[in-house]
């Protein structure tokens, strides 16, 4: 279902072999009720864990149905950045462990877990944007969802944990995400212990982009995702393959890549068009 | 002295070499009191630099007890997490000036330089969680051993410099452990100027995992140590092997390392035990 | 004009084909006032941004001013330290958009980002350190110069943003700097909406060495400047280069270079005149 010839080579490796089914679910072979929701408007798709009762557990079927959420029209222009937020108090308590026990084989555990990495990388390599607005408890692959996001909203009520060292199960995936965004005195202390950060110390080590009182939390959040929204769709998904791209190279690669990214971004239309706009002192017109 | 076969390959390239000869000591063949001590109780091995009146600059023999009282039965399931604290009001110093004059030998001054390198590699290198409890000052290599460990505890009169400058010797080894914890233009203004920061400082850039008062230090760093005692061994030493090894690789690498390991921690005797006993609802029994 | 034997290896690739013409900008072929200003006295360069009219833009003739004066008698024993400041209420305000619309070519396009990244990999290749004195609002660029700096000293009313996206120029090149001082999410934010950070959220995220009250600022980048002044700029000059080459290395990689450096500064002049001043309690007497 995907291969359309204009899909960017920043993120084809990973959504290769992935189907994107749509929001609706249509065709999904599962029964029941899937376990998120996404709806879109204005450039602005909101996906919604929507499982509360069993915590918003990372399920092998939550996984999916996140992933084809995420992936669905990853291409259209009419996307313009994308909202992952949760029902209930707890935004994801992390992997159902039921799916762990060894009633299910190694290579069950092992889907589980390549789902779970393959579904943060998405997030990375995705053309639009993705913001966590969070309300409430991340844990575990939870919170490893929170640190995989681009941005980050919590609300001041939301904490953040990485117990499953609790129950023998080292938080092994979630600390590559958490070890990325928070120093390592702060990953270890929380990997040891399994013992819960506030939102404000996470915003202090750089897990969150920003906090919030609850109250304020989904208007802050669409004040970001609406001004996203408002920008060149190319412009913005250029700088985000590249930023992922030359953060982990030497200082002189990274320029070298980044210098002909802007020598490419300064001759694209939107480039031209909005570097116009500015010296008329008009509003710029994208061209998506 | 090691060899034994159970040695984990995670850190059996660290050890080789290494010849543990214990808290007590035993068949040291240097002369006057061990500049360190050791006790070890319920799991939690409490190494203590004791050489308050040299400030417990890090000399040659300090470097090798401490070396020897962090790989002492590294490999015992009765180890569980090891504390490293200071006797009297300076923490560490760093180096032992009087080693680096130009009466002794450049290769004197390497085995110097080298065996500090080794010792802080251990500690990451170590199969249980190393932490450090500091009350007092902590500069140069004595800085590079509480940016070291993998978690560190401060009381709020701590205070942390690398001071090198000051007398022509440029703090580049604890640069390596100094650089990986806090950004770069707080590392660089510590290095270049030799001014101190504030264990709140500390705290805030990353170097420190908490900071309590002075009169709470102990009970909060045991209330750590005491919580990684009660885990399973096997689990938290994979997680942390697994942590350093991820944490420089790309995203894809990290993922594809950590969510083996995961499969493995999920397959460990005491990964089906903490997930039973979760799904049980009850306190799960670890096999060491 | 470059060229001297002396030249130091660590920053030689960079210099090669630099021409220092120096701040009096004797020789220049252009027409028009310099954009930049530049003194020196006792060790200390002060170099000034001084187009306030044009905000302080990094045009191509802005940026090779600065190159200029950056490299002039970069090898000189007089000098120790650099500062970089501007004139006007904008410390700057990134590239001159004029530059880069399509009335130019590609090929100039590519000249200016190109010269722009030269400067900012100079700053971290030049053998003294340079700090930026931000009085003001630093953008895209302007925001990058201060990134790229070892040291960053800005008043409390200054701010700091990459609004490239807001006129379709994702800040790529900024990114580069900005995403080795600040957490991801603090940079995503700031890269994907535009909007600005304050001084104080710029210091917590590790943007800033210090922020100090505006009628401070100068006391206070002074009073760094000249302790730098007053150290071994042979001892600072090998620290600095080392602190930068070890950074992206493996842990084992970075304390084997470093180790080595340790034991070349004992064995410098300096090395052995500080320890031994230490030692006999008297103050050092540098060669340099």
């Amino acid at each position: 279902c995907h291969g359309r010839p204009g899909l960017r080579t920043a993120w084809a490796p990973l959504s290769a072999g992935f189907c994107s089914r749509g929001p609706a679910g249509a065709g999904r072979p599962e029964l029941g009720p899937r376990p998120t929701s996404a709806r879109q408007r204005d450039g602005i798709r909101n996906i919604v864990l929507s499982d509360p009762n069993k915590r918003n557990a990372l399920s092998l079927a939550m996984l999916k149905s996140l992933q084809s959420d995420i992936l669905h029209e990853a291409e259209s222009k009419d996307l313009k950045v994308i909202i992952i937020s949760a029902e209930g108090p707890v935004f994801s308590s992390g992997h159902d462990l039921k799916e762990l026990t060894d009633e299910r084989s190694p290579d069950y555990h092992a889907e589980v877990f390549q789902t779970c990495s393959e579904v943060m990388m998405l997030i990375q390599n995705h053309p639009v944007p993705v913001i966590a607005m969070v309300n409430g408890l991340a844990t575990a692959a939870g919170c490893q969802l929170v640190a995989s996001c681009d941005i980050a909203v919590a609300s001041d009520k939301s904490s953040f944990a990485t117990p499953g060292v609790n129950i023998g199960l080292f938080c092994s995936t979630p600390a590559v995400a958490l070890g990325r965004a928070v120093p390592r005195k702060v990953a270890l202390e929380m990997l040891f212990t399994g013992e819960p950060i506030s939102a404000q110390e996470a915003l202090l080590h750089g897990l969150l982009s920003k906090v919030v009182p609850e109250d304020q939390l989904e208007e802050e959040t669409m004040k970001i995702a609406k001004k996203i929204a408002s920008l060149s769709r190319p412009v913005v998904s250029l700088g985000k393959a590249t930023f992922y791209r030359q953060l982990p190279q030497d200082l002189r690669t990274a320029y070298h890549l980044t210098s002909q990214t802007m020598v490419d971004n300064v001759a694209l239309k939107d480039g031209q068009e909005g570097i116009k706009a500015f010296i008329q002192k008009r509003k710029p017109v994208w061209s998506q």
